[in-house]
């Protein structure tokens, strides 16, 4: 597993190495970035239409299908990477930063075994 | 600057931490975490919506505004982070996965320079 | 109700009276009309979030929450027929080819019963 | 040209008698119409990815490019006329109480040649 050894920057310059390769910045625009982080989203999203809680299950424990699971989140996470160098944007620091925010929004007495969004409390 | 720093297992932890605390995981499906993630694209997204590339531009330029889509894509790699974290999958892996099939969807001769989808070649 | 006694047309052009008062026309350009129809579609997802059958049922049933329900697939409809509108496209018209072409990815023999992708049987 | 003559109610008929044929009412819950709303429309919006507007308009001026959008329309619209008719919902009654709202959040003489959003003013 990777994930424990590579930084976020070492992912961020897989990504840019691939992009500048093709001399892709002309078309790197915020708009066009936070579409592709949409439409890569919901392609994953939609793997899991119509599917009940055991069928989402089963579609992860079956090589093949978490495969396909794995190449739309990679997908994703391309884009938020991309998103993220381009606009010099540090995404470990804005995880932090929000995560704050968030323990405000969702105090643990309030949220804890509870699915309520913020503003339901 | 922490992504030089911080691992990518660093990140997920920040998130599994503040989950955990809320005993979240009963809710941490992969169906919601996938609508966790398409539903925060979406926001980011949101944020350019009848910009022009300049405004798009200006946004990023501006303190606060720039704290906003810093905002947006946090929330996104936050779910990007524990859909990865609660289904077993590795990120970094995944992502170099993916960038070598499209090393082949996007051949640098044919998508330099050019904004075509793959199968518009 | 009013869908019984009203036409398409009536609706779009309820949508476009108000863009012209506005002088919109220069906003709506397909590509941000996509981005509405998507932005909006995920507002109406995220009521979702997180929550069981029972409960997305239970808004449904919920005068208040129903409200707004109505109100984010009404702006999801109010992008859709702008978008028609704006790019002389009869919805009808569009409906009923991708129905008919919908028949033969989704023959009654295959599909009875069945939430199956078409690429799946 | 249909939307004319046709009502919204017949357009609900036709995608209602579609999914009868299959007995497709089991799987039509709020949450996953939702999600079929979402996914389509992220379709279309993908059809603009990372194209410039003339480009864009280009799409919508050749006769094969312009059958794929209103595919892609049509199944964002399909998925709205089957929440509304699942859900007892009326969409031009909810269009028409939801511009009225829109009409007090963008008063003309603020939002007349202005792309802002209403929190922006």
């Amino acid at each position: 597993m990777s994930d424990e050894t590579r930084t976020i920057r070492e992912a961020e310059d897989r990504v840019g190495e691939f992009c500048e390769q093709r001399n892709w910045d002309q078309f790197h625009n915020p708009k066009d970035l936070a579409i592709g982080i949409a439409t890569e989203s919901s392609e994953l999203l939609e793997l899991f239409r119509f599917k009940t809680p055991e069928e989402c299950g089963a579609m992860l424990s079956d090589v093949k299908q978490k495969q396909r699971v794995c190449d739309e989140l990679a997908d994703v996470f391309y884009f938020v990477l991309r998103f993220a160098q381009m606009n010099g944007i540090d995404l470990y620091d804005s995880l932090t930063e929000k995560i704050a925010k968030n323990n405000e929004k969702y105090p643990v007495n309030l949220s804890k075994d509870c699915n309520k969004k913020y503003d339901e409390f």
